[in-house]
């Protein structure tokens, strides 16, 4: 159990008793939240694509097909629902039509549960939602939005539908706003994975300047502070992420150290990207005071178990 | 043919040829949209809930499914939508959870259309969606927008959604905000057919002092002018209004006006209603100068029809 589901069970010990439908189960970061949930005691029951190496409930549900998704929340009856699905290809989701199909199931799902009596809905938003400023941190009410791709219009457009929603009928409905992510699973394309794939193969770690600014957090502990929010039944947006702006070049560089070989880390062999902004960094006021939660893994740490899957699955691949 | 679709079809020729599906078809401004479609030569397949006593191929078609949904817009394969349907119960559609659906099932058909060819889309939004400025008109891109209730938050979400859709398809996308409308077959709760009933029947019509200024059409004009935008191929917000702020009480004294019994309008007879903005009324540059729309009915000759359609309902609700 972590240190936050612990904090849970002491601070909601009434909510033990909640039943949970989580759906992107078996995703990079839903795997982590089911954890956390399970180990909090509250009933889990997962949605996932794939079977899931986890000792609860689970189902294998299309969700993109509106008598699948009625029938899997009508059938579960939830208390609550912690809604992970959505599409994630690595680099084709930001203009991916299936976005505009996610929203409408996650509005069908969310419009069915209200039917059969849940209390509570936690969505699942991104920090691609906020016009981020300059020298600032993101936060919730304060930061102005904006629409930068079909990805975050559409999340953007199911929070407001969904938030109006639950409103109405009096029920609570939080929209966690995920930053930027790492660790085990984690799609070898993105950084944190293909510069500890280089490094673990000796191979050199080519890299922009790493100039630009950003707040990551090791999916552990993103998966736990998602299901702190649903146990706490936080109402609106909040941020999950780690409050702290790292530069992309130290991530590349503490990696380098955790190798060996810091040597590998090549930085500016790669060209910036003249598109990115400079700061994406999360005020996560709310996360802290009003949820509680705190991460369980230091940077230094969450980098060190990221790396250390690298080289598993290294010795996994070179022994198939 | 109304002169607006005469118009259409001399200076959109090449578009005679397009297909055009149209939900809501059987609805208060969907008729007339249809209407003016045929006038403008097009072919037309209407989506209706009720049979139409309309000379096009017409499907009744629950849209809530997205099976059919999904089937109808399959089928058809429209090269343009015009899309009115939704959840409109007098009094209920503010706060009706079905909003949320009608965005599921907009989004599927809009995804759907995508996928058989569709070039163009109009979607039906709402001046409810705007932050209503004190004494200015609505601006499509100007005005800030706002949340009034979960029927505006809907359309609104949905709209961001589809633009962002239909934006990245590089296809074209239309929303057009409907602002008072008043005619044939209004719900008789509303304030024009409510004020002619009375006059009809030769009772009192009470009215609040009707002070706030808004922005009224006449409804075939309305359909005329959705019909317009459609056969336009018009990208983004665009207002279909008159453009005319008029006090409520001179509507209702222009109704006592033409049924020659001034005397029954008992204004300041209801209470003001306190959370009501004082003024709403549409800038309509764009439906004007770029749409090329001009309505066919004086504010005078349209109330004259409504009038004339309670008279004519109140004949053969007695005769029957």
């Amino acid at each position: 159990m972590t240190p936050g589901a612990a904090h849970w069970r002491r601070s909601f010990s009434e909510l033990v008793e909640m039943r949970v439908l989580v759906t992107g189960a078996s995703g990079f970061v839903g795997r982590h939240a089911v954890n956390a949930l399970l180990a909090a005691g509250v009933e889990v029951h997962a949605v996932a694509r794939e079977t899931l190496p986890i000792d609860c409930p689970w189902y294998c549900v299309d969700l993109l097909d509106q008598a699948q998704a009625r029938d899997i929340v009508r059938s579960i009856r939830p208390d609550s629902i912690l809604h992970l699905a959505w599409c994630v290809d690595h680099g084709k989701f930001w203009t991916d039509p299936a976005n505009v199909e996610w929203v409408a199931s996650t509005l069908t799902m969310a419009r069915t549960a209200i039917d059969v009596g849940v209390r509570h809905f936690t969505g699942v938003g991104t920090c691609y939602e906020y016009d981020w400023p300059a020298d600032e941190d993101c936060e919730e009410s304060r930061t102005p939005l904006s629409g930068h791709s079909l990805y975050d219009i559409s999340k953007s457009g199911c929070r407001s539908v969904l938030d109006g929603l639950f409103a109405i009928q009096g029920l609570g409905f939080a929209w966690a706003r995920l930053f930027f992510l790492y660790g085990v699973s984690e799609d070898p394309r993105r950084l944190v994975a293909s510069v500890a794939r280089s490094l673990v193969r000796g191979e050199p770690a080519r890299c922009s300047q790493g100039l630009a600014v950003r707040d990551f957090m090791a999916v552990q502990d993103a998966g736990a502070a998602l299901a702190a929010v649903t146990l706490a039944q936080t109402q609106g947006s909040i941020n999950v992420a780690s409050g702290v702006g790292v530069k992309v070049s130290e991530i590349a560089n503490t990696l380098g150290r955790l190798s060996g070989r810091p040597e590998l880390i090549k930085l500016g062999a790669l060209p910036d990207r003249a598109d990115e902004p400079m700061r994406i960094v999360a005020d996560i006021t709310r996360l802290r005071d009003e949820v509680g939660f705190r991460p369980r893994l230091t940077p230094e740490e969450g980098l060190q178990v990221a790396y250390d899957y690298w080289v598993e699955h290294e010795k996994r691949s070179l022994a198939s």
